[in-house]
């Protein structure tokens, strides 16, 4: 539940500071099942994303220095967000199981009608 | 799509800027339809609640005077929300068939597990 | 999923021959449950739901018989079929249980935007 | 919301004059973001999918000379929007900046349990 | 996400083990806002159905001695939820401003097309 | 709707006998419409993938002998329904124009959160 502005005359009345709700959901793809028969430790996956979203939730984005000079569009906290899941999982936070993993894709559902997503490998 | 903050310890860390997308319903009853077999003309109830819906989007809501000294939580806005669109039907604006709707329930989705509603006669 | 068309100029570009997917559910409240600890048996509330709808489905709703010099909208509709499932219950169709339910609200859902309700007693 | 029938043994009762509600999703796709942040210009492509589909909306389908022949099939209409929308795209309507797109995918959702999609580069 | 099994002919094939999510919600009504402008402490309330259901959850219902002898039914269960949340609220578990909440209704969704609710006073 | 249990302590609660709905969507695509227009005939999949769930439906997967020594996990019921749905293809059981169908997607929403995809040519 993010404020934010973005800036350029593309965006209209968005240039003005409003906010928004994110459900965001975290897709990941592998091509075998790992020895316990998973994609992924669900358990730790949305630990993993609810700790990244908390990095963000609750705030005004344009006063995040992460974000310094960007335009936090749907698009860019999308990729972000796979930036962050990607380098967790890399990391092994995942689970060793999820190391099968060869692509997460993250979308943001912002409202009953627009939504956006990244894919990639971690 | 809204900014806003709140007054209060209870709100933990809604107490910082932030923000939130609202997915709107306004749901009209009455004992018996209208002559055209009708609640509501659904043509001009949603252009109406479009228009009531205009006049907050893509703002900080700290900053409207209309809701100075106020905290602008979820149940506060449908509220302010049905006593806009009451407005409008008293007035004629949603039609002369819509004098015989009996209540008028404004319902605010912030995501997918919370929302808040505002029930009452127009 | 039905055809039909309006008359009134209310109904604007609705009065060309148009149509429409209802998704329809029934909701059964009683004060108290009954010796099996239902409200109603879902399996004969379901099949008699599906049999009042497919007596509607994939017809153009402009020739049937029964709703001669109606307009067949979605509030209509919904007293409709609540009408024929209460008669359902009336007769026992439903269980002998289901003659302790107080209310049978029926709604169509037409769109993801719009839907409509007929609720009242069996 | 439109009406249609089919033509073909193998569509049983919707071979009738019947109807339909579709919710009508465009996706976008590319490999990388416009200098603005963006797919695309949101305001720009639902603005023309809205356009795109009131050409279709509250009609009956069978009368459409467009369509004259065809199954107008969830299917065959996901591929006829796709190439309105493509056909937008590459004319520019969709901004400069849409040009990086590499594919449209359109999804016309019929109900709860039925949807098409068509997906192909604009 | 529990195991149970019904007793009774009524019931067909769900006597034997089966299982089901559930969805839960839960819906607290009053006639006037509390100081804070809220119908009750979301954060306290979400927390305490939390706590409510994991006292169910990942279980077989067969073997809980609170249910023994009781078919473990969807309004069933919506109406021990309601009686746990309501005896929490009377002990002041959702902060003092919930005392002003006049009902709570809780609901089971457990599949896209069945949901079971229960709803009285606290 | 089955009971299940799983070995292994990455499951940690969902070791002991729980349960779950699963609302299954069975996905079928193909580069080029049948002579009908369509990429499946709707109703011959849809009574198959009803046909498959009923194999399932109200049990206990740990007592299924085609089960036996296996987590019944998400991901592989996905790809187990996805076996038994191409194996009908090849069979012809989906009609002739079915042949043409290049991969089907078969996914388990198990909660309003939580889903799994098997996706492969059938």
């Amino acid at each position: 539940m993010i404020a934010h502005s973005f800036t350029g005359e593309i965006f209209g009345p968005a240039q003005r500071l409003h906010g928004a709700t994110y459900v965001v959901d975290a897709t990941f793809r592998r091509p075998e099942l790992d020895d316990d028969g998973l994609v992924v430790d669900i358990a730790l996956a949305g630990g993993k994303l609810r700790e990244v979203l908390d990095e963000m939730n609750y705030r005004n984005l344009d006063d995040e220095p992460a974000f310094a000079g960007k335009n936090t569009t749907t698009e860019f906290l999308a990729r972000e967000i796979h930036e962050r899941l990607a380098r967790a999982l890399r990391a092994g936070e995942l689970g060793e199981g999820a190391r099968g993993v060869s692509s997460i894709c993250v979308t943001l559902n912002e409202s009953h009608v627009a939504w956006g997503s990244y894919e990639g490998s971690p």
